[in-house]
C-alpha cells in the first residue's frame, strides 16, 4: 500500500520536541515495516510562526512570508529524517518529481513545503496524486471534519465518511476567513476531489493513531472516500 | 509603475497563429516604453488542451497533466519572448526570484506555469506579491466579473468595480464546477486578496484594452480596488 | 541486451494521436518484459513544427527555434511515458548522464532533445555511446539508407547492410541541402562511426517492427555492422 | 570600497528580535548610501542552536547538524534581506559565485552558510577573497582579540592591531576546545593570512559600531593589518 | 559590434604557458576597450590531449572522453578569466542562455564546452547564433580555409572570401578522416551557413591578428560572408 | 563495512599516469569485491599544481585557485571511474547528499573538491562523517603521523596509534606554515575528532596498503582510534 502522511506543523513541531518528533518518526517506520511506500510531507508548526512573524514586521511581503515557512518545514524534514532509520531517503525532497523517486526506489521520502502560494496540505495532496498513493492521511491538530468550527460552534457535527466533493463544499466557506477554522487546505481538498484520493483526516497529536488508521483503518476522525 | 499582466492561453493562443502573439508583444513593448516595469504570465491554449487530452487518454496522472501543461506554457512564453524586442529577458522565468531578478534589472520577465496545482492565474497573482506591483491585469476570454456566468445567465450582471474580498466571494462558488466558469482562478483570487492588490480583469482579446487599462484606467473590464 | 530506440518525431507524433504513442509504449514494455535495458529517444514531430514555424515568423534565431524544438521533444517524452507502465523512470532525462542512471537503476529512461545544434539523432548515437549500448535503432519515416533519395530517384538501392564509414559517407552528401534526404542526420552518423555503433535503421511506422529487430533481427530496414 | 560584514548569529538573532535585525540592516544600508559595495554573511544563533540540539537528540551526524545550521542561516538572511530597501538582491546567496555576481551588478548581496564543515565565519573570509574586499569586518559576540579567554581570564589583553599571522597564532590553541572562546574561526583566520585581507573585529551588538569602523576605522575592537 | 572569439586549444594553451593566455586576455580586453560586445569561447589543448588519452587508456567511453574535455576547456575559461580585468564576468558560462545573459548585462562571457558531441567550434558558432552576434573569430592553428590539406599539399590554395556553403562544401571531405585537416568543425560550419554567420578563420597564434581582423577587417585569414 | 578513502593527488596523479590510476582502481574493486561499500575523494597532483601556479601568475585570488583545483580534482575522479567497473556510478558526486545517494543504492561514488576553502583531506572526512563510515583511510605521500616533521628531522618518530585529539594537537602546529608538512589537513583532522571517526594514514603509493589495511587492519602507517 501506497501512503502519503500529511504531519501538520502543529502537530509536529508546536515548539521544538525531539519526543514528539521521535513519536512520528516511529510510527513512519512501523508503517514502513508492514510494508507500506511511504511519502511524509510536515508542516511548519511554531518556529515558522515565529520567523514570519518577525520578517512581517520587517516588511517582507507575502510570498517571501511563504519563503521563509517553506525553508521552516524543510528543516523539520531534516529533524524528521534524522529520527528515521536507514529506509529513509536522507535528502529533503523539494519537488514532487524527487519524492516520487525516491518512493520508486524503496525509500521513505520526506518534504516540507514547494513554492509560495502552496500550504503543505496541498503538497501532500500533490504527492499523493503524483505517485498514485492508495491513502492521504492528515494528520492534524483536529480530530476531523465537521460541519461548522467546533471551537466555536458546541454542536458541530463530525463527518465519519464523506466524500471529495462534501468535503470541498464544507472546506469552500470555512477557509473563507484570514484564522480559517478548516482542517484541511482548500486548494488541497480541490486536489483530493479531481484525483478521487482516499483520504484520512483525523487527529495527529497522537501518532499512533496514524498507525491504526493506516493498518487497520481503525480512527475516530473522518473517512474521505471517492 | 510596475505591472504584472497574465495572458490567458486562450487569449495568447487558441491555437498557433503568430499575429496574436505579436499584437500582444506589441503591447508589452508599447509599456514597456512608456516607463512600466513588466512581469508578463502567459497561459497554455490550445497545444496544452491537445496535449492534456492524449495525456490523458495514456493514462497520466493529474499532476502529470499539469506539467505537461506548464511546458506548453513555457513554450507559448518562448514565442512571446521572440516576438518581443531586445528589452525581454531571453529566458523564461522559471520561478518567482528568476522573474524578480529580470525585472530588478530592467528587463521585461516572461513565465509560464511553475508547479502543479497551481494555474498560472495564481503564478501572476503571487509573481505581482512578489515584486509589489502596482497593477495586476487579467487579459483573460472573459470581458470582467459578473455575479453569475453571464454565457448561461442572460441576466448576469457586469461589476464595474469590487474589492478583493468581494472578488473572492464571486469566484469561489463558481470556482466549484469541473467546467469552471469562473473569470480568474480561486487560488488567485485569494492570493489577490491577501496581498491587497489592485487588480484588473478585462477581455484581452484585443491586446490595445490591456494598454489602454493600464496607461489610461480605461477599460471595460473590472475593477478590484482594494 | 542495452538498447537505445530512437522514435523520429515524424513517426511517434506526425500530429497527436494517442494511439500511435500508445503502440510504441506497448513495443517498449514488451522488449523490456524480454530484458531488455532501454533508453528511448523521442523526436518533436508535429506540434514542433508548427511551434517553429510560429517562432521564425516572429523572430526567434536558429538557437530559438532549437530550444523550442527541444522543449516539445520532452513533451513528448512525457506522453510516451504515461503511456509506459511502472518500469518507466516517470522523469524526463535531460542530459546522458541522468538517462544513464535510470538505465543502470533498471529502468526505461525517456528523452528529448538535449542542446540546440543537435538532432534527437545525434541524442541517440550520444546516449547509446554513453551506456555502451549494445544496439541503437532508429525508428524513422523512411524504411532503411538508401544509396540516393527514394522519394526522388526510382531507382535507389537500398542497403542491408553497410559499415559505419558507409553510413557517413552515403549520408554526408544528402545531408548537404535544407530539406535534407538523409534518413538519420550527419553528426549522429559521426558518433556512430568514432563509437562502432551496431545500428539498424528501419521504417518505424509499425512499432512492431522495432520489436522484431531487436529481439530477432529481423527486419526490413539497414544493418550497420562495425 | 567593497567590504564584507560577517554578523554572527549571537549578534543578529540571539533569539528572534525584528529591532535587532532592523539596527543591523539599518547600518548596511547607511554603508551602501555611503557608497560601500557590500556582501552580508549572517550565522545562525538561538534557533540554529535548538534545532541542532533537537537533531542531535534525534541521533542526526555532525553533517546533518551542519545543514540544519546551515539552513537557518538562510533563512536569518531572509530576515535581514525583508529589512533592507531595493539595494539588496532579494535571494539569498548560496554559493560564493552568486554573491559575487550580486554585487558586481551593484547590489547588496546576503548570505548564510554554504557547505558543512565550513562556520559563517569562514565564508565571510572566502567571500571577502572572492570579491577582492577591501575590508572584511566580523560584527561578533567578543570586542575583538584577546592574548587569552576575557571570560575566564580577567588579565586578558585585547590586541589594538595585530597581522593576520598572529590572528592565526593566537586563535590556533583558542580554537582546541568545544566549547572554543576564540572570537573567530580559525579556518576563517587561515584564509585571511592568506589572502591578505585587511580585517576588523568588533562587538557587532551595537550595529553603529560597524558603521563607524568601516566609514571612519574608528571602533574599539582588534585591527587585523596584512 | 557583437564579436564571438572562438580560441581553439592549440592556440590558447598548446602547453599551459602563462604568457600566451595573457596575450590572448589583452586582445580581449583592448576590443572591449573599442566597444565591441563580446563573447569568448576556448579550446581544450594540451593537457585535455593528455587527459583524454589517459582515459582512453583506463577505458572510457567516447562521451566520457568529451566529458573530460569539456572539463578542460573550462579550466582554460578560469585561465582567461583570472587574466581578464573586471570587465568579464568571472563565471565560466556553461550554457548559451547564461553566456547570453552575461552579455546582454555589458559582460564579457568565457565558455568552454558545452555537451558531448560538440566540439567548442560548434559551441562558438551556436553562441554566435543565439547572441546574433556581428562577427564570428576562429582563432585556430590555420592561418585561413584552403582547398586542402596545405601539410600535405604544397599547391594547395587559401581561401581569401568565399560563402558559408562553400565552407561546408570544403570542410565535409575534410572532416571524414580521423586526423581530420578541417579549420573548422563540420558541425560548425553548418550552423554558421543556417544563420548566414559573417565569419573570419584566422591563425590565431598571434592574438593581435585577431585584433586587427575584428576592427580594421585587417587579417591574412579566411573571411566567410554570407 | 563502509569506507571512505582520501586518495591524494599526489599519490593518485603526481603527473598523468593510466597505470597509478589502474592500480588504485584495481584496489577499490577489490575491497568492493569484499563487500565494503565505498566512497573515494581524490586529489589534484600535478595539472593541479601547474594550473595553479598559471591562474596565480595571470591574476588570480585564491578563491579561484581553490576553484580550479575543484576542477582538476573532478577530472581525476573522471579517471578513476573510468578505470572502474560496473560497480562504480559514473558521475562524479558533487557534494555529500549526491555521494552518500550512491552509496546507499550500492554504487562506489568519487568525488573530488567540494568548494573553496576546504581540501580534498577535508572533504574525505565530511564525507566519512555524513555517510557514517567505519572507516577512514588517507592514502598520502606520507606514512604516518610523526612527531615532526620526518624530511627536516631526522629523529621524528611515527605514531603506530592516536587519538583523533592527538591528532588535532600534532597536526595544528604543522599546518601552520605555507609548506605545510601536516600528512592531513588541518580542518580534517577536526572534522574528525568532533566525528569519533576511526581513521588510517598510510602510504599510499603503493594501493595494496590501502586493501591490506582495510580488509586485515595490516599497515604501517598511524592508526588514530577515538
Amino acid at each position: 500500500m501506497r501512503v502519503v502522511i500529511s504531519i501538520g506543523g502543529s502537530v509536529l513541531a508546536p515548539e521544538l520536541d525531539p519526543c514528539r518528533v521521535e513519536g512520528h518518526a516511529a510510527v513512519v517506520e512501523s508503517l514502513a515495516r508492514e510494508g507500506c511506500e511511504l511519502g511524509v510531507v510536515v508542516g511548519g508548526g511554531g518556529v515558522a510562526r515565529e520567523y514570519i512573524g518577525a520578517a512581517r514586521e520587517l516588511g517582507a511581503n507575502e510570498v517571501q512570508l511563504d519563503q521563509i515557512g517553506i525553508d521552516v518545514t524543510r528543516i523539520n524534514a531534516r529533524l524528521l529524517i534524522a529520527a528515521l532509520g536507514p529506509g529513509v531517503d536522507p535528502k529533503v525532497a523539494e519537488n514532487y518529481e524527487a519524492a516520487g523517486d525516491s518512493i520508486r526506489r524503496g525509500d521513505i521520502s520526506v518534504m516540507g513545503g514547494v513554492m509560495p502560494g502552496q500550504t503543505t496540505d496541498a503538497v501532500a495532496a500533490a504527492l499523493a496524486e503524483y505517485v498514485s498513493a492508495d491513502l492521504l492521511v492528515y494528520a492534524t491538530s483536529a480530530n476531523g471534519v465537521y460541519d461548522s468550527d467546533p471551537k466555536t460552534n458546541p454542536d458541530a457535527v463530525k463527518f465519519d465518511e464523506m466524500t471529495p466533493s462534501e468535503l470541498v463544499d464544507i472546506v469552500a466557506p470555512m477557509s473563507r476567513d484570514a484564522g480559517s477554522s478548516a482542517p484541511v487546505d482548500l486548494l488541497a481538498t480541490k486536489l483530493i476531489e479531481r484525483a478521487g484520493m482516499r483520504t484520512i483526516v483525523l487527529d495527529g497529536n497522537d501518532p499512533d493513531r496514524v498507525e491504526a488508521a493506516v493498518l487497520h483503518g481503525d480512527h475516530d476522525g473522518t473517512d474521505v472516500i471517492p
